[in-house]
């Protein structure tokens, strides 16, 4: 059986942005069954950094193995799921650049824009900062959409690199970004996939003020 | 043959940090030859965004497979070396989350305060901005020290997650913060691998100015 952390709540405007739906996400994907075991953000378990060193979500046991990250994770399931991951090891290994791309390029500079308009937007600091943010995030924006080249996925068909790429993505929404790179095709493409829509059920649903 | 590309030149300022040093040391740690192709920072070829998105090294090849990120660069050299992941699957998953967080915890806040006092230290803006980073920084030290609890590496033996984090935790030398965490030991067993010191001579040594 297969478990994985998510919060019984967090502020709405973080709704659909916590990592556990990337999870949710892959295991959709690969039809792998699952249940959620809900933390309170403010009261967690003494002992949940021996499995989260950074006492975030998700994280996740199967079998008896403790895994984190949410990239590590999606990997996991991924060498699981055809799916997910090619089976040609080169194609796979292509696949896991694009998914490490995402985790490593794309969500850095996407995250530090997210949180300074989320929590320090009214900041003279952040007002100086926020346009240097903004041209790299262009940059890498940029990048990606040169190299999806106007094709539908980054390596042929839809991988578990599109799915984090796309979670990543979806942070940079309603500024605009998306649409000025030619992304918004592409990140719509991605959450259409019915595995996304009812991981998105899922997290929102879990939330207990969610009726 | 393995190829990987590195520069022939950068600011002494950042020459041991540029990422072709990890996968240097994650092929002298699987004793697998390489060459190295050097590229010149103001002037590369004009269709290395096909091998590398973003116009950065390293990128990899290998018996015409172009690999890129450094992260998944590792990784796939890790999984052809039992010097840097178990053979164990459970094993080799946790290792592969040690090395996701040294990607995606632990670098981008590290990266944010390596870049901030490289490049806008006199700045007013950074000096509102720079205690908020130390403070997350420190945050994630804690957790990996944690993590740690005094052992000699992330998960038993050295593997390629070790390499990662060192690699990382190297970003954040000379603010003392590697001290108040206690993980300077941990970065030093790291780099007292001679794999480790063969790598960095490398690196140095392909600076063209290097004599």
């Amino acid at each position: 059986m297969i478990t994985l952390t998510a919060y019984n709540w967090v502020p709405p405007i973080v709704r659909g942005l916590v990592r556990d739906l990337r999870v949710r996400w892959a295991l959709e994907e690969a039809g792998l069954p699952y249940r959620v075991e809900l933390l309170d953000q403010r009261n967690k378990p003494e002992d949940y950094r021996e499995w989260q060193p950074w006492s975030q979500v998700p994280a996740y046991e199967e079998d008896g193995v403790r895994l984190f990250e949410s990239g590590a994770i999606v990997l996991h399931i991924a060498e699981k799921s055809p799916v997910l991951a090619p089976r040609d090891p080169a194609a796979k290994a292509r696949m896991t650049c694009w998914l490490f791309a995402a985790i490593n390029s794309v969500e850095p500079p996407l995250q530090e824009l997210a949180l300074m308009d989320f929590m320090h937007a009214d900041k003279d600091w952040a007002k100086v900062r926020r346009p240097m943010v903004v041209e790299f995030v262009q940059r890498r924006l940029k990048g990606l959409a040169d190299a999806l080249d106007g094709g539908e996925f980054l390596e042929g068909g839809f991988t578990a690199a599109d799915l984090m790429m796309a979670s990543v993505l979806r942070m940079a929404r309603g500024k605009g970004l998306l649409e000025e790179a030619g992304l918004d095709d592409y990140l719509a493409r991605c959450e259409a996939r019915p595995a996304f829509q009812t991981a998105l059920a899922g997290q929102m649903a879990d939330f207990q003020d969610a009726a």
